[in-house]
């Protein structure tokens, strides 16, 4: 049985990955008398009072929205709210079991940029936090902005920042491994939606200079038609030379390619093409830009692919539970660039230097203990960076 | 230690009522393979191509939103929509406990029917019913019937409908003890609000045909100044004979009187005015109209109150998780009165004749087993008036 047989006969079989539990005893008058009337009028009156005490009253604290509009679910794009679901109930089902966060999936049915604002806007108390999912560019931008400015607790699109911090704790290790500078280096970053533009916004803040961001058409440059405006803004500061043409004329002379593109696209002679040692990180999922034997066989040092069954996962299961932890046990504002950096230096340091080779640059996706190391080092980042606010 | 100082502790020992848990297994390569990427991408083409199979691969088939705007909770009015969650994860821990529905609560940010009616439209795919809760009226008539109109899961405002089910379950076997007929009785209801309006509207579509609604000023009659649209609506069919004046000129000869109004506005004298073998339901909480002794010593046969110290405790909570079980079990498109009545005539019939008296004529709150006989009767009566969808 395939993966795809197996999880239709689960997902009927489980009828939901997750579900709603009781937390307080309702088996007696006294119990419900605390936990529902008249009792519970007490914490209400509290919170009427001081809102911000529907941190310590309710789950809220703990709580963090997984919202999308189902318009970039996984690889199969615009599929709609409900089709969504199963996805978002699995990424709280991870959010649960690896980060102990509680997280409840909200689609909505809407793919207007102002009607999905203003939707989680108007549930925005209920949480503690908001994670934006699969929702398609360049609409995930702005929906991520918008909220970021109207809302006090922190809005995260990990399409775009879960990936943006794998993909540097990746690079952290493997530039270990090649024993290059970030600060010295190059790179291109093949694919310029969600996770690509975020990906190089973080590596730039990280000390990279030199990125060229392609899009399936070849490398974008400050002046080109028909970008986004999130490209145009990134072409601005990306690809120094102004060079035109294909991946292909992109590639040479790279230190690093990360694909989050599409099938293939990365070639072996375009492998050939690049500067000694050079790191392939092959995202596109489940058939990855170039497959980690050919990459080698061309001359690549250290390989990481989207997929379980080679070394080097590149997860963002790593990231989002245990930054969101660490967010929510100091209750963070925001969850700003020095929090993320800290999230993927904490995912590289995890793997103990006398482990680091080049078939080991990141910890296994299973395992659990990553996010609360991910978590202790967000929170201190928050403290240092004061968006924390206990 | 009172029930405020108890619940202030526990709630702060709890950090909310609810919380979510993990269905599946994530512990394996294969376990992360099937409940999320790459297995998860077919049951989400599965319900892209026939949105009902939603109710067949994830949760909502079982998921109800428990929603609000914080305008109207329990009796302390207007406290917003972040100090009404304790309230509302209340609500849904009880929802689970007495009748395995996940409830989810979500607090909205606005007392704009418009933004409450979208807002609710916007996420409704994710769920499976929608209860509103402790929403002022008259916004709540609106809310609950431009939703109904909308939307194609049940739509359920419980402070009208639960409260009025349980009322009418109290009159039914109320009238077995006294022996009288519902269609020939004349009743007064007290309190013209959310649960006085619905209670007045079940009771006459059983077979009510003499009542009188009163607000805090006395009788409500056609052509009155001043009433709301919903009230003018029932002025129509209500108060038969045209009484004005008090609450006193109302009662004369009365058979029933529910209360869902203000504590001790029902005097001892006014009792005494009622028809013989009067029933007197004083729901206002926590202090009722007239307390049971008094009542009693007045003349009254059989008394009930929103109380859990006193005999006959009518309570919501002996509906709503039944009501919703039966509803969601037959995936039922809405709630009608015939799903309403048959949950009523469930609660009723569930104590047996022979032990049946004045003080035992309800079954007590704590009894879970009555959600099932609800559950049971509900899903028949969806069934019959063809509501259900499986």
């Amino acid at each position: 049985m395939n993966y795809s047989e197996k999880a239709i006969e689960m997902h009927e079989k489980w009828q939901g990955k997750i579900r709603v539990e009781t937390v307080c005893p309702l088996n007696s008058r006294d119990d419900l008398s605390t936990a529902y009337t008249p009792g519970v009028a007490a914490p209400c009156l509290e919170i009427a009072k001081d809102t911000s005490l529907s941190y310590k009253y309710t789950r809220r604290g703990n709580l963090v929205a997984v919202i999308t509009d189902g318009t970039a679910v996984l690889g199969l794009g615009d599929i709609g709210p409900e089709a969504g679901m199963p996805v978002m109930e699995g990424k709280c089902a991870l959010f649960k079991a690896f980060g102990d966060v509680d997280a409840f999936p909200i689609c909505v049915r809407s793919k207007d940029v102002d009607e999905i604002v203003h939707t989680v806007e108007m549930i925005a108390g209920s949480f503690g936090g908001i994670n934006l999912e699969d929702i398609s560019a360049p609409r995930c931008f702005q929906i991520e902005e918008r909220l970021k400015k109207s809302l006090d607790i922190p809005v995260f699109h990990d399409d775009q920042h879960g990936t943006a911090v794998v993909a540097l704790a990746s690079l952290i290790n493997a530039l270990k491994i090649v024993k290059k500078d970030i600060k010295e280096i190059k790179a291109v970053v093949n694919g310029a939606g969600a996770a690509g533009l975020a990906v190089t916004k973080l590596l730039m803040s990280y000390g990279l200079k030199n990125v060229i961001l392609c899009d399936r058409n070849g490398p974008i440059y400050d002046g080109m038609e028909n970008m986004t405006w999130a490209q145009a803004e990134l072409a601005k500061i990306t690809n120094p030379e102004k060079i035109k043409g294909t991946l292909k004329d992109a590639i040479k002379g790279a230190d690093v390619f990360f694909g989050f593109s599409a099938p293939d696209c990365l070639k072996p002679e375009m492998v050939e093409l690049m500067a000694k040692d050079p790191c392939v990180f092959a995202c596109a999922n489940p058939t990855p830009e170039i497959f980690p034997e050919e990459a080698i066989k061309a001359g690549a040092k250290v390989v990481g692919t989207g997929r379980s069954d080679y070394p080097n996962q590149i997860n963002n299961v790593l990231v989002f539970p245990g930054l969101f932890r660490g967010a929510l046990d100091v209750r963070a504002s925001e969850i700003n660039d020095a929090m993320k950096i800290a999230a993927a230096e904490a995912i590289a340091s995890y793997i103990p230097e006398n482990e680091l080779t080049a078939e080991n640059i990141i910890p296994s996706a299973l395992d659990k203990k990553v996010s609360m190391a991910v978590a202790h080092a967000v929170a201190k980042a928050a403290i240092e960076t004061k968006v924390n606010r206990i």
